[in-house]
């Protein structure tokens, strides 16, 4: 069946290509409601190579321009963006409610998540450190040879590709992370959109276009387009005029992403956030004291979007006995209440199904969550297995994406300790513990650290705070790059490079490095931080 | 002919893996005077793969005890390091000056800017900004959720390999600044010494392993291995227990490692320092008013240390005209009196005349320096073309590693600005300007920005002072990582990752994320920078 489009949205199905809509020559695809099966109008066809080539053309012709605005500026177009974003709220949520099968009050949620990013980058900007300026100044009378003056700031890498996420249709898309730091750091930004909510991709671009314009900022700054992974995904990334890439999505997408960025003739950074399958940690003092209660918040970290979260809880490490018995016995008995809800393609919950099954013939059952009535939903699971098991297989620390975990049961500390050791690289690493527990936990810590970017005690790893603190990312293959964070304040600096000056005569220095400081940053001058 | 091994040196012709000499049991090499063509003792015999193997278990198994010391004890143990090389420092002059061929003068120099890179990373390590110490505190009474107390800090990647550059035998070898950085970072050091210089590298290996151990450290904190580049550097690189790579050499070199690095199963930053012809930009007013004077100063830096430097001027680009043919002139004098000079090994030699020799076919030969009489000797070479032919040719972009130089002259200032949109990333670019010149510069400057990591008027780019805002790095094909310099204070960064903690109870947290701040560092407070 196929819905008309709703009155409110007034979508197009066109790219958007420096300001301009562009209809696609290629394959027509249309969104799907997953809760209801039901075809989204209008189509969206894809793009082709002329695209890719017209975005990236226009994105480069707008770098310098961009790049030379202050960071007031951006700032204020950063807000503009979210402004925009508010303004056009009630047909964003109700277009990716429909596209995405996640509850209205999740994407508001998600609106609100979207915005207040774009926001912290914009008092980021304000802030200024993100300059990282630095100035050594001139020692004239230094032995043997004068020291020269030398400043140093940061300035962008230039045009940026960003892939939108299926599983977040507005926080980690167009308008996204990604999108909101690369901005940010004063580089245009070419999306390609997720083919499960092209048409949430369209609202939310053209509330970027209409920043863009109303903020007198060069058409260039920003494009949409559409288009599949390995042909114009491919061609995105080695555009010459792309100068970094942003990705959240499947550990093969993103290794392919990496791969053709190293390819180029001129290699660039690739910022791919991939697989984690986010270990839990119960220790003995917690499980004796709150194991049935652990069991149940457990499930409703498990469940919630459908399991569909980078950071949902696929491992739980314990040792064997009566507290880890009555975790698993709530577990299992919430679980068999928890509703069958959709996941985000047809796609996924056929991968999700695959995986789930691959996992039932190396490890025992434990309970599933209710039956599904369609078949774009997620049937909950819960396996166990034991640490020998566990250590001797590959296969079981593979990321299930949906609402699906496996608890490892070890026999003793040194079993647990074996298979920490064992764990590749996570984006959280979670420890419940009681106080008895703490001398386990300093154990533990040292290599929690070296396994995982955001640790994280007595709590559960879904729902990633956006501020200053935050790191969502990790070792590999959590990411590509576990020197970055692709949440959080930080994030910025995946799109900067710093450059020096020496000697440069004080009429061309940029202003963030004359002796003046206007806007009082801080800045290191002699090795000591100060906003004189 | 042979010569005996200084009484001074003792040197014993071993690697030092975790403390233990080890003989290798491959190919012996010797080090070479260039200056004499005498071959020095003491034989040194290339590593096997079982050298890479306990070296890399060795420096895994220090790395937990290693990062977990003090940021005061790595100081320390830095500082201790500058002090054994002082205290070695004439065996270790009489050997570098007779491995590399380099004046004396040029050495000592290179022992203080050694001993000075050593300490300034004391420094850093004490001042503590490089923790990049984050915390938002919880807000229990957010709506419509409670915020969780988040903090950031940095940690170490894990063990580095450090590859030895053959022009700087102490301040970018065994000890230099990869090895420094690295170490300040809390990450423990493989290095594979170069070729070049084997008794340099031993004298100072045992600076850093003496300094380990009377520092109480673990033995694997440091190791130095010999072996070929394809055979024991890709060992090295490919070992699992390797987390990052420092490199200083040969675009082909660079390239290789940064590939091996990609094709791990878990694959990791190689941060390779690799080729610059350092563009020098001689602006109408400054040619005007002293084109000759320039030509004689840009012939000293040119021809400084056999032009064996990464920034050495080997591309000049000026609009034609009276101003740049009286530069041309001085220059053509200044280098007839120029005398041959050793290069640093017979490849290097060879390499260079090759090169040399391919330039002459596409360019305009303006003079050379004294012919060498000997073979292992630079015979400075510097050329001119038209800018027009400039920008068809590709291959009058190579690095020629040692005395050579291209003069493009360009028709006016449009065709200048060919040129320089034409060229390749770059270590530095160099601007000489009179105030007449400055709309001039601004005009190049925000391009030159783009294509280079060090930008620096009225100067010369040979000369690289380490320093908090030094930035020793740059767009590909000058570095693998545009995002980092390989000298000065941030070159720490390169080593470290961010993690962050979520509610993790204060008795679990380290030291500089706890609330009372007892080393008073530089942390930022939900968003403010304070030492509270």
């Amino acid at each position: 069946m196929t819905a008309t489009i709703p009155e409110t949205t007034g979508l197009t199905g066109q790219m958007l290509i420096a300001g301009t809509p562009v209809r696609g020559t290629g394959t027509p695809i249309h969104a799907l409601n997953p809760a209801t099966g039901e075809t989204l109008e209008p189509a969206y066809h894809y793009g082709d190579a002329s695209n890719v080539d017209a975005a990236c053309a226009a994105a480069a012709e707008a770098f310098p321009a961009y790049r030379a605005t202050t960071a007031e500026a951006r700032a204020q177009f950063l807000e503009a963006i979210a402004a925009n974003i508010e303004a056009a709220k009630d047909a964003i949520i109700a277009r990716a409610t429909a596209e995405s099968g996640l509850p209205t009050a999740r994407i508001t949620g998600e609106v609100g998540r979207t915005t207040g990013q774009l926001r912290l980058f914009a008092a980021v900007l304000r802030e200024g450190s993100w300059n990282h300026a630095v100035i050594d100044p001139a020692q004239p009378d230094r032995q043997p040879a004068p020291r020269p003056d030398i400043r140093q700031r940061s300035i962008p890498l230039g045009p940026v590709a960003v892939f939108g996420a299926s599983n977040f249709p507005l926080a980690f898309s167009v308008a996204g992370g990604d999108t909101a730091s690369a901005l940010a750091a004063g580089c245009p930004v070419v999306v390609k959109g997720h083919d499960a909510h092209p048409g949430t991709s369209e609202l939310v671009g053209r509330a970027i276009t209409d920043a863009v314009a109303a903020s007198g900022l060069p058409a260039g700054t920003f494009s949409l387009l559409f288009g599949d992974g390995p042909d114009l995904g491919t061609a995105l990334v080695t555009d010459p005029r792309i100068k970094a890439v942003g990705f959240t999505g499947s550990r093969s997408g993103g290794t392919a992403l990496v791969a053709a960025a190293a390819r180029r003739p001129e290699p660039i950074p690739v910022y791919a956030e991939m697989s984690s399958i986010n270990p839990v940690f119960l220790l003995d003092g917690a499980l004796a004291t709150r194991g049935a209660d652990l069991g149940k918040a457990f499930v409703a970290s498990l469940t919630m979007g459908s399991g569909q979260f980078c950071t949902n809880p696929g491992l739980v490490i314990a040792v064997d006995g009566a507290g880890l018995d009555a975790f698993v016995t709530a577990a299992r008995d919430a679980l068999a209440d928890a509703p069958a809800t959709p996941m985000l393609t047809p796609g996924i919950a056929t991968n999700y199904t695959t995986g789930v099954d691959a996992l039932g013939k190396h490890a025992e059952l434990v309970g599933r969550g209710q039956a599904a009535e369609t078949e774009c939903a997620c049937h909950a699971a819960l396996f166990t297995t034991d640490a020998a098991t566990f250590l001797k297989s590959e296969a079981l620390q593979d990321e299930i994406f949906g609402a699906s975990s496996l608890i490892v049961r070890c026999k003793d500390a040194a079993e647990m300790r074996a298979v920490v050791d064992n764990i590749e690289g996570q984006l959280t690493a979670t420890v419940h513990a009681d106080e008895s527990d703490f001398d386990a936990a300093r154990d533990l810590l040292p290599t929690l650290e070296l396994k995982a970017g955001r640790i994280l005690f007595d709590g559960w790893p879904t729902g990633v705070e956006v501020n200053y603190a935050m790191v969502h990312g990790g070792p590999y293959p959590a990411t590509s790059d576990s020197r970055s964070t692709s949440v959080g304040a930080r994030a910025i600096e995946r799109f900067l490079r710093p450059v020096c000056y020496q000697d440069v005569p004080k009429a061309l220095l940029p202003s963030v490095l004359t002796d003046d400081n206007p806007d009082q940053l801080w800045r290191r001058i002699d090795g000591q931080l100060t906003r004189d």
